[in-house]
């Protein structure tokens, strides 16, 4: 089928769209179709709010990616923002910005990929806009989730003594991206990089860990890993009032990412710390609160917690070795 | 100053943005900065969410209109959405996807019209992104309101037999379009024709007549008039399970469109009808309800409102002139 967006306009693709995601819940008053959705709140919790936005030849490339990841990033991203407060998905908007010649087929592809994750997440699909453009593909989304006042995961609540923890791996995304550039023909790499490919393209937004340590106040802060850890740690140090120190030998690189430091030339953490995309999250914990943390932690089946440093009164931002050598953070990845 | 955006970076501009836009209201306990906002939800009070973007060279351009005037738009048409449903506005959601050749100065300006128009409606900026682009300018707006349960004006409402009321004028923005477009310099315009290039550029988004007719319940179903009146009236009575009756003669044509109809040979009632842009109201109003609805109008000050028509049983849309001829409303305005 080699039809375009433009046979359809957006009354039609908006017909397209809701013949392909989920009827939303009861909670959904009114979903697509009129000026505006309306949802019921839910007591005594409150409401969080994100947006998040991939471009075309910024944040992906058409010819690397296919439309079902470019749908399903779109969306995680934005779970991933919600997960770091310790707010459970509710709702999404989703507003596509898209060549004429976009053709139907990636259209769908990418509104599936939006929708599985939906589904999976807990996320009603309830409004969104479409419009042509002489431009790249521009996929906005908004993402609406709740949480009780007092379980709220700002960055800004972690105290000096506070340990910390990130979920799953470092760099893996960071890997992959440089997978995706060198050229290799992706069917020829091996399962390690094929899984940082993976993770780099359709990124596991930690909603379900973000939410039950939200819930059980296991945790005094908590940021997600969109542009690195040494960035992610760098934000929660300064939003509250604090240094931070990371072990060196603690921190979970992914395999994958040590193979392509290797194999650029590079210095493994720097390459790890600085990888952006990861979608982890990073958590500070309170001592008395540890054991919670790791009953919660345990819970969360498949997912791996490492302790990787903590919190410090002294500021900055600092990596220190088994010999206790410090060096400051480098800068994370922007995406800008 | 020659600035461009892309000397700031990401997180140099949200400090520049925070800097030009008012402090949040206290329902507002995290605001800009963190993975995500975080707000008090109201009592008895439903969430209303839309979401709405504006692209160059598709729904504005650099070379006509000013940055100033973007931002102010980019709110106005999402706070329209939510004076259609009766909710007022609460909170918004700015991601902007710039060229990196855009200017600080371009930027501050479409800052300042957003904020601008945020602050005389009651909305608080919460968040948002930003990103650089290799193609057009983006700005993507979700506006957030709230409405209590039952005085949601939904487009499905309407019965056969109430009466419609339209606010305001019909074709001005379509009359400023055609000048923009048509080569004149805007500087040598009359005052009617000016006039017209402002309500395109600038609308006013009718949010304070939405909320007061939808808070004392006067009328059965409301959509606004993004994509012209002939547009607006048929997709409420096809929500409504009903016909549509405009009068001819009823319609407020505004007269910079009747100039700029003349002007280009065209019909007049089409032209106006099918212009798109308006950001107006349509009302269904039963019978019952036509003096309250009449004593909430004249509270609206400044704001003219035409009863215009009526829901018929008689599926169908139509323009019945005085002699009592009819003929099919025209489809609208397609942004897409």
């Amino acid at each position: 089928m080699t039809d375009t967006i433009a046979t359809l306009g957006e009354r039609g693709l908006i017909a397209r769209l809701r013949a392909r995601v989920a009827s939303p819940p009861a909670s959904v008053l009114i979903g697509i179709g009129d000026d505006a959705a309306v949802m019921t709140s839910e007591r005594n919790q409150l409401s969080v709010l994100t947006t998040d936005s991939l471009v075309e030849d910024v944040h992906f490339r058409r010819a690397w990616t296919s439309p079902r990841a470019i749908g399903h990033k779109a969306l995680a991203v934005n779970l991933s923002d919600l997960a770091a407060m310790g707010a459970r998905p509710a709702a999404a908007l989703l507003s596509l910005t898209m060549p004429a010649a976009f053709r139907l087929a990636e259209f769908d592809a990418l509104v599936d990929g939006f929708a599985t994750l939906a589904e999976a997440s807990g996320t009603a699909l309830v409004g969104g806009n479409m419009t042509r453009s002489p431009g790249p593909l521009v996929i906005d989304v908004t993402a609406i989730g709740h949480v009780r006042p007092r379980r709220v995961l700002a960055r800004s609540g972690g105290r000096a003594g506070d340990e910390l923890y990130v979920t799953g791996n470092i760099g893996a995304a960071a890997a992959g991206l440089a997978w995706l550039g060198s050229g290799v023909d992706r069917r020829t790499l091996d399962v390690t990089a094929t899984e940082c490919v993976a993770r780099y393209e359709q990124p596991d937004a930690r909603f379900f860990a973000g939410v039950q340590i939200g819930r059980n106040r296991a945790a005094s802060a908590c940021v997600d890993l969109s542009d690195g850890l040494a960035d992610a740690a760098g934000q929660m140090g300064e939003a509250s009032g604090t240094g931070v120190l990371l072990e060196a030998d603690a921190l979970p690189v992914h395999p994958g990412a040590i193979d392509v430091a290797k194999r650029e030339g590079r210095e493994i953490l720097p390459f790890a710390l600085s990888g952006g995309e990861d979608y982890e999250l990073l958590f500070a914990v309170p001592p008395r609160r540890r054991r919670a943390f790791l009953a919660i932690a345990a819970r969360c089946r498949g997912l791996k917690f490492s302790r990787i440093g903590q919190l410090v009164a002294e500021p900055g931002a600092w990596l220190v070795d088994a010999s206790g050598r410090r060096e400051p953070l480098g800068a994370g990845f922007s995406h800008f």
